[in-house]
């Protein structure tokens, strides 16, 4: 392993960062791991300095498994996928930020993810995590759907499924809607049944919150539960509806990422369901790859120029 | 009008406290006006100090238009309905206020809009504001349903049809949804189009917020816009649900209050719009009557024992 991190050979860094977490994989230019790192949320929205110092902790500790000290991320060519940057004002912040590294290379998360999963050829993503977004990356076109967040988006999501499951747990103890397989689920999950009682465990949730509760709706439709069953109806056809969207670039591959996608991906339609493969790599593989594909055209550039 | 507020004869104060501001009604025991005052939220969910201080704003306000002075506030005879206080944690915590007044009846801001709008008589109220929610009052059983908060409820309210201005206009954009003429308006009133401008617009947005762009999906529904009118059907709906389980209790009559109600109730039922009244007094005045009716019951409990 020491040829491979010796002072002239190129190092990669790639940076997955999102609203919870950041994960960081480094690697040399056969793409072996040399050393992995964990760190908060590295989503330029929580703030600028609280992502960056996610970044660099994760990095250090990447660095520190691969036998490498802190002035080594002098040398690391870094590409990050970051949850928040596909909005301009965000990636301006990032693309100012006085990093340490040789090179940083800057995208979205779920363009990494794309880029991870067929392995940096052409391909779509739909991420079914707590939100719901989709990409697609053709012939060099990237053509980016949802993920604009919730409630007003992001249907068909963790935080979507879980609100949709207090909203019918609410109709019902109000007799204004049909009974629910989920309310019994819900008040088992709470260990309340008083209607303000689970009024209140909901009243300052946030996405993620409303999301530990999704697979409660999947739960009861596996019961036969018939309002939990049109509730994932109602989500898959969302879903369905970016699948297609994205499918109007021609990709050979579609991949579903995200901890929602396993249960929604059953009730999807025919036509989706056979387009999809696992993902071959994860989005921080996706990371170095769109970073070391940067870099390759910008040589490419010069070159012709 | 000095005799009227003699100091042997009752004052009555009647208040009225939502989530953005507080009104009172300074009443004589002949249901006179005089004066009256108006304050911040009164809302126990905003903090008690900021509740109570907007109530005593309100009053001080009140008795100096009355010519009666900060002392005066021990002779009054109060009623409250507050939203948040059918929330059996926030009546406890207005209960052990120690307020000014010679007394002072608690009751949630649907119930003294119920009492109001049918001048103490028996009958029902649906609000249709930035929330939404129906009370229903009859022969001294009391039915409350909805008003559980957005986003999880309230449809039919300003912050849902809101919500779902916004949802609609983002699946059009990525194409995902039909077009619809509430894009154009929306860009219109924002003065920006590009998705990402019109997310940034909304990401942190509130109830509130929401509710303010509600009028334009009447707006493009009465224009002839097809996905504009499903929203309002879905919402109508709705509020027609609440309205139904109202009627178990056979109310005579059935008020329809707030901003929105006049948008909403041409879309109802039409045995729901057979029902409706108009509001004959507003909610400070409910909540005169409400206090002066927990007087007369508790009069009436002693004299039995």
């Amino acid at each position: 392993m020491t040829t491979t991190i010796g002072h002239d050979s190129p190092l990669y860094l790639g940076i997955d960062g999102g609203g919870s977490k950041c994960r960081v994989v480094l690697l040399d230019a056969n793409d072996q791991i040399l050393g992995e790192g964990l760190g908060g949320p590295a989503n330029p929205l929580r703030g600028m300095k609280v992502a960056t110092d996610s970044i660099l902790n994760a990095t250090q500790q990447a660095l520190a498994v691969a036998g490498l000290t802190f002035n080594d991320m002098s040398r690391l060519i870094a590409g990050a996928g970051l949850a928040g940057v596909n909005m301009p004002q965000y990636y301006q912040l990032f693309s100012e930020w006085q990093h340490p590294f040789a090179e940083l290379h800057l995208t979205s998360d779920l363009h990494t993810a794309c880029i991870g999963a067929h392995r940096g050829q052409d391909g779509a993503v739909i991420i079914i995590g707590t939100g719901s977004c989709g990409l697609a990356d053709v012939n060099g076109k990237v053509l980016d759907i949802g993920g604009h967040g919730f409630p007003y988006g992001d249907n068909g999501s963790g935080a979507w499924f879980g609100n949709q499951l207090v909203h019918h747990v609410l109709l019902a103890k109000d007799q204004i809607g049909p009974t629910t397989l989920m309310t019994t689920l819900l008040e088992a999950e709470l260990g309340v049944s008083a209607t303000l009682d689970i009024v209140s465990q909901f009243m300052h949730a946030t996405p993620t919150i409303y999301a530990r509760y999704a697979p409660l709706v999947f739960a009861a439709a596996e019961q036969g539960d018939a309002v939990a069953q049109q509730v994932i109806e109602q989500g898959a056809r969302h879903i369905d509806n970016i699948a297609n969207r994205l499918f109007s670039l021609n990709p050979t591959r579609l991949s579903l990422i995200g901890g929602l996608a396993y249960k929604v991906q059953p009730y999807l339609s025919a036509a989706v369901q056979n387009k999809i493969t696992a993902a071959e790599a994860s989005p921080e593989f996706g990371a170095v790859w769109f970073a070391r594909n940067r870099r390759a055209q910008s040589v490419q550039t010069r070159k012709v120029k």
